[in-house]
């Protein structure tokens, strides 16, 4: 077994990676969010925008559009490609020590060769509602509707390549409702159990 | 809101009864599983044996194996009717005080009528294939097949009356594994949560 890895999964508008946050401060050890995808670009050329939304986006592209959008690769293929980097990337920051790890598949990536804690982290869809206005703002389409899209994107890109379902309780060692329980439960918590 | 109560769904073979029991315990609140049972006898006229097998059963009787039985009811009322009974001796043992309530969809009976920390309790397979022999003894099936059939007939009971998927991780305040976890530390999250 290598060094003891945090993974959090979360729903959008949950506070996960708030919550992830905490618990690599308190914990003293670092916390891969936004750096992850800084590293995926370094690793498979792609912009950051591109990998960004590579996980998230709801409609795929279909041919007109790519050509359209002056895209000339075929988005399935970037799309395997880029995990491939991602996994690559996960892979070599878990080796080289403990860590938080937010999002990308790393409970998936990592569960079979290192002592992984996975968490997942979840919510009420009026609290997440709520949170995302307060947190990202208002967009033209309703809250409601930017969690379904978010909800709908996650499910499918961790489908894809885990083959699992996205929200599985089994799947993970934890479980917590952010709203029910309140960040500061769910920070003591797994600063506890790791 | 009415008196805070423990709900803990499990699967069969990860130690949710036992945790839960000591939960209680712990806290010094009553904890209703097989007390359960007694009172659904009570309430609905039906015997204890009957009612434990009504949500454990993958198959579903037939005409023909109801007749060969002698049993002159037909079992989807009978299911539905010893549902009722359980629903109302749950959310009268709720009215009288703090409790913890183990199985029989209490999660889903109480959640809007009381202010419940509903606990999901989860293993993995081989842990709870190890658990069962040494708990239950062993039996002509092997652990795996007792294991699944388990799992087949919870699954479909749960889905049946909640209209929910059975393991669905935002179905719950917590999701454990007590394998990975340790039952200790399953116990210390729950009493430290309520």
């Amino acid at each position: 077994m290598h060094n003891r890895i945090i993974t959090i999964s979360r729903q959008f508008g949950s506070g996960g990676r708030t919550i992830g946050k905490e618990v690599a401060e308190k914990l003293g050890i670092p916390c891969y969010d936004q750096e992850l995808i800084e590293m995926f670009a370094k690793e498979s050329g792609f912009s950051e925008e591109y990998i960004k939304s590579s996980s998230e986006q709801t409609k795929r592209k279909g041919i007109i559009s790519s050509i359209l959008a002056d895209r000339t690769y075929d988005t399935h293929i970037t799309e395997d490609f880029l995990w491939e980097a991602q996994k690559k990337v996960i892979l070599e920051i878990a080796k080289k020590g403990p860590c938080v790890i937010i999002g990308r598949c790393a409970d998936y990536i990592l569960e079979n060769d290192f002592n992984c804690l996975s968490v997942y982290i979840h919510a009420d869809d009026s609290a997440r509602a709520e949170r995302i206005v307060r947190v990202y703002g208002e967009r033209e389409d309703s809250p409601k509707k930017r969690i379904a899209d978010k909800d709908k994107a996650r499910k499918a890109y961790y489908q894809k390549y885990t083959k699992r379902k996205w929200g599985n309780a089994e799947d993970f060692d934890i479980c917590l409702n952010s709203n029910t329980l309140g960040f500061d439960a769910c920070i003591k918590i797994i600063t506890e159990m790791y």
